[in-house]
C-alpha cells in the first residue's frame, strides 16, 4: 500500500488488516517513516515510498497525491504488480484513457482480471450511481442541466494541516467551495456521463460539512416525461447489486458511516411546470468513496468474492 | 413578548434588553411559567400566556406556535398593541392575506408605521433575498425551475424535545427532509414570488445541518441570457441596505452568526448548454431569519431607527 | 433481547446479529412494536416486551429501564433462559447482593458459567478497571480520597427524548451533573471498591461531552509511596487480558470508539508534597462500557471464547 | 495590536471596534500583512510588526507568541505607549517579575494606572478565581492537593495549522494534554496561588473538548473544616464584581460564551472522610480568558469605566 498515512489510507490499511484473503506486505508515508500506527489493532509500520518492495505484492494500492501516484503505478507494474489507484491519475477525463474505472455497479465486466484499476473520487461515486439508471433509460430531458449540490465530510480533504480545516474553522459553520463547476471532479463525472450517453448537462456544487465522514447528494433532474414509480429505475438497475441499499426516504449519513453502501432514494417534485425528480444518494466518503470501492475492485481484479472484507 | 421559550423567543427576549428603545413588558411561557430565565444578562421571568397583560405594550411579538399565535395577534390588536407575528399563521399563502409581509427589504413601505405585520419564515428571507433581484429584473427563464437547496441549523426546529433533534442523532449526520416541494415555507415563497412577477418555478429542498444557527442557500437559476457582471443585481439592488452584504466568495456560515446580516454572493456556471446562475444566500436562523428581524420590523412599525438594537 | 430500541439495545443487536454463535431470537421495545429497524444491515421487527418468546432463547439480555428491569429477569430465568441484565437493578450497591457482576477483568470466574450477571454501568467499568490494581495491591493512602472526573458522551443518556440532550443543547457545551457524589453508578463503584479492598474514598464528578460516544475518566489518586514504574500495576494486573490496552500516552476517545477495549495510562504527578499518580481510562460508553460487556460476558456463561464476535 | 490574526488577537479587534472609547490605530499579522479582515463589521488592514507606528498609539495589545511578545513590549514601552501583554512572557513565574498581573479582581489596584500590564492565561483566569476565596480566607487543608480538571475549546491553541487540531481529529474525541502538571500555565497559576499564601499544592490537568470556545475547571479541595454555606466565600468575595456571577448550579460553557464572565459554582462533597469541597468555574477563553480581560485590563490602566466596551 502506497500513500498509507491519510484518512482514506488509513482506512485502506485498516480493511486489508481485516480482509479474509489479502496481507498488509507493506505501507509507505515519506513523512511518517518509521512511525507505527494501528490499524484494525494491528500495528503497521510505516516505510518510504522508495523503500517499498513492489515487487512483494500481488496486488498494490496507491493513495498517492494526484500528480504524484502515476510514475508510482507504472513502478509497480514494471514490478509484476496489479495496481488499484485512488489517485485521480487514471480516471476517466484525466488525461490517461484506457484504464479501466472502478465503479463496479457500472463497469463491473472491464474491472474482473484488470491489472490496473482507476479508483472513482467519492464524488463521483456517489453522483455517478445516482444518475445512472436515469441516463441509461435515456429519461432525462434533452438539453436540461442536472443539479447536484453533494455535502461532504472533512475527511474528504486529507489530514494535511490547513487552517481552513481546523475544528476552529469547521464547526458550526457550513459553505460551498469549487463552486462554479471548477471542481476537479467534474471532469470524471462529465466523461462517465457522455460514456453512459447523457445529452444533459451537470452542475455539481459541493460544500463543506462539520461532520468527520460521509457525502450526500441531492440532485434535481428535469425528465422527458413523468415516472410512474419514482424508484423503479434504481431498485431495477441495482437489483441483487450486494452494495446498493434503494431506501424508502431520503437517506442520511449516519445510516452509511462505516459501511461499503449506497444508499439511493428519488422522488417526485410537485407543483412545477416540467417534470422533475428528486434523487439522493449517500455514502461514506471513506469507504464506498474511497478505501471500501478500493477493496471492492481488488476482490474483482484477483476473480475473490466481490464482497470479500467488506461486509 | 407571546411565546418567550423556543429559541426564537429566547434569541427575541435578548434583543429587546439591549434595544435601546423597546423595554420588555411581559414575556409568556405556559409550560415554563414562574421560571426566571437570563437574557442579555437580565432575568425574565415568565407567566402564562392568558395572563399577559397585552394592554401595557405598545407593541407585541408573538412567536407562539404556527395556528395558536392568530388568536392572540388578534386579541393584542384589541388590547391595543400593534403585533410583530413570528408565526406563520398571517404569512402569505397562509389564508389571510392584506397583513404587510415583513421583509424590509422588499416590503419595506409597507412595513413603515403598520398595525400588523407577518414576520417572515426563516427559508423565506434566505431564499427570496437571493432570488428577487432576478425576478425583479426579469432575468430568470421563462417555466424553468429555480433550484434552491438549502441547508439549516437545528435551532430552527425549536427546542421541543424530539428524539430526531437529539445530540446523539444529529451529530455526524446530514439529510434531507420535506421533501418533494412539501415543506411548510413553500406557500410562503411561492406567493411572494408571484407577487415579485415570478413566471418560473420554484423547487426547495431543505436539509439538516449539525450545527446550532444558520442557514446556507445554493439556488440554481436559469437565465435568460448571461450576465454581464454577475453581482451587478444584488448590488444594484440592495445598495444602502444596513443588513445586507454582497460578499465577493460563497459565504459561509460562522461569518453571519449572530448578525441581523444576510451574504448574498452570485456566479455563472460554465459548462451548460442554457446560461445558468448559482446564487449563495446566508443568514443566522435566530437572528435575520427571526429575532433580528422582529426588531427590524418592529423599528419600522414605530418609526424608530430601522437599525436600532441590531448593530 | 429485551429492550432494544435504545442506543445500548440497538448496539447489542448489532453485535449480536454479527456473533458466529449467537442469534437473535427477539427485540422488544413497546414503543416501537411493530416497527422494522436494521442492526448490522440485517431487518430486526421490535415486538413488545410482553410478547417476548421468553423460552425460545438460551440467554436474554435485558436492557429495560432500571427499576422495570428486575421483573423481566426473573421471568427469563422462569422461562429457563440465562440473563444478562444491563440494567442497574441486580449490580453492586443496588439492593440486591449475591449476583456475579460482569467485569470480567475482575470477575470473570464468578461469570463463568453463570446464570444470571449483572452487566455494568459505564462509568464504573471505566473507573473501576482503572482503579483495581491499585487497590488491589493496597497502594492507596488509606483516609485519601480518589478523585475521579469522567466525561461521556451523550448517548450515555439514552435516546429518549429530552431538551437537554437536544442537539441546539449540547453542542458548543460541556457541563458537570450529577455533582457532590450523587450519582446512581457511585453505589455500585463504592461497592465494588469496598470488595477489592479500598479504604480509601471516592470522589466521583461526571460531566457531559458533546460527542456521541466515549467516557474519559481521568483520575487523580493519593499513593502510600512513590512507584517506581508507574504503568507497572496495570501492565501486570491485565497482562494477557484481550479487551485492555495499557497506551504509552494520555488515551482519546478516539482510539477505542466502536471497539470493545479499554485503554488505560498511568502517570506520576510532579510538585505536590504527597506522593499522587493521575490513571487515565478511555472507553466507548456502548460497547465495552454496556453491549460488547454484556456480549463478553455472554460469551463467559455460555463457556464460548470470551472474545467472540468482539474483535 | 501587535500579532492580530489569531484567535484572540481577531477577538481583541473586534471588541476594541466595539469600545466606546478606543481606537484601532493598527494591527499587525506577519505572515498575512496586506490582507484586509472583518472585525465587528468593519474592515482590518494587517501590516508588518515592524511596521508598526508604535507611537501613534496611547495602549498597544501584544498578541504575539510567547518568547516573541518581550521585545515588542519594550518597544512599545519606548515609543510611549503604555501595554497589555496578552503572552506569557511578563506573566508570573515566567521569569520577569515586577509586572502587575492583570486579574483585575484579584488585583485591581496594581492595574489601576499601570503602564504595563501581563494579561492572564486562560486556564489561569479560570482556576486563579475559582481557588483565590478559599485561599485568602486560609481554608483549604494544609500540605493537600487542590485537584484541577479543566476542559478547553480548541480556540485555546490558535489557528496556526496542525494535524491534531483539524475538525477530522477533534470532532467526537476528548483527551488530556499536558499532564503530569507540565503544562505552561502551571507556574503561573503556582506563583499567584503562594502570593495568595496558599500552603496547598496544585494538580492541573488539562483537556482538550471538541468545542470551539469555553473552557471549564472542575476542582476538588480538601478543606481544615466543612463550610456551612459552600459557596459564601465566593458570594462574599466577588460581591459587586461586574464581571463574576456566582451561580446556583454548576456552570455550562454556553452561558458564558462570548461573554467577559466568570461563573462560579461550588458544594460540598458528601461520603468523604475528609471535608472536601467541589468549585466549578466557567469562561469563554476568548472573552475573559483573553480578549475580554485585556480590555477589562485597558479600561484600568487608561482610568475608564472598567466594564467599557464589555458589556
Amino acid at each position: 500500500m502506497l500513500g498509507a498515512s491519510g484518512y482514506a489510507g488509513r482506512e485502506l490499511c485498516a480493511l486489508i488488516q481485516r480482509h479474509p484473503a489479502l496481507q498488509l506486505s507493506f505501507a509507505t508515508a515519506n513523512e511518517q517513516r518509521g512511525q507505527t500506527v494501528h490499524a484494525a489493532g494491528r500495528p503497521v509500520t510505516f516505510v518510504a515510498t522508495e523503500d517499498a518492495p513492489l515487487g512483494d505484492a500481488e496486488l498494490v494500492f496507491s493513495s498517492l497525491p494526484h500528480g504524484a501516484s502515476r510514475e508510482w503505478v507504472d513502478a509497480a507494474r514494471a514490478a509484476g504488480a496489479r495496481v488499484v489507484d485512488l489517485s485521480a491519475d487514471l480516471r476517466p477525463g484525466n488525461g490517461r484513457e484506457g484504464v479501466p474505472y472502478g465503479l463496479p455497479e457500472l463497469t463491473r465486466s472491464e474491472v474482473r482480471g484488470a491489472a490496473v484499476v482507476a479508483n472513482p473520487g467519492c464524488y463521483p461515486t456517489s453522483v455517478l450511481l445516482a444518475l445512472a439508471p436515469l441516463i441509461e433509460r435515456d429519461l432525462v430531458a434533452e438539453g436540461s442541466a442536472m443539479i447536484a449540490n453533494s455535502a461532504s465530510g472533512v475527511t474528504g480533504a486529507g489530514n494535511t494541516p490547513k487552517r481552513e480545516y481546523l475544528f476552529g474553522e469547521v464547526a458550526e459553520d457550513y459553505r460551498a467551495y469549487g463552486v462554479g463547476n471548477t471542481h476537479r471532479h467534474l471532469k470524471e463525472m462529465r466523461a462517465t456521463l457522455e460514456r453512459l450517453g447523457s445529452t444533459a448537462d451537470l452542475v455539481f456544487t459541493p460544500h463543506l460539512l462539520p461532520v468527520t465522514r460521509g457525502i450526500l447528494s441531492s440532485i434535481t433532474v428535469e425528465l422527458k416525461a413523468p415516472l410512474g414509480d419514482a424508484m423503479e429505475p434504481w431498485r431495477q438497475r441495482f437489483a441483487g447489486e450486494p452494495f446498493i441499499e434503494v431506501v424508502g426516504a431520503p437517506p442520511r449519513l449516519r445510516d452509511v458511516a462505516y459501511r461499503n453502501a449506497v444508499q439511493l432514494h428519488a422522488l417526485p417534485l410537485t407543483g412545477t411546470a416540467r417534470p422533475m425528480l428528486l434523487v439522493f444518494s449517500a455514502i461514506d466518503n471513506l469507504v464506498k468513496g474511497a478505501a471500501g470501492q478500493a477493496i471492492q475492485n481488488a476482490n474483482l481484479m484477483l476473480e475473490l468474492d466481490e464482497t470479500a472484507g467488506l461486509l
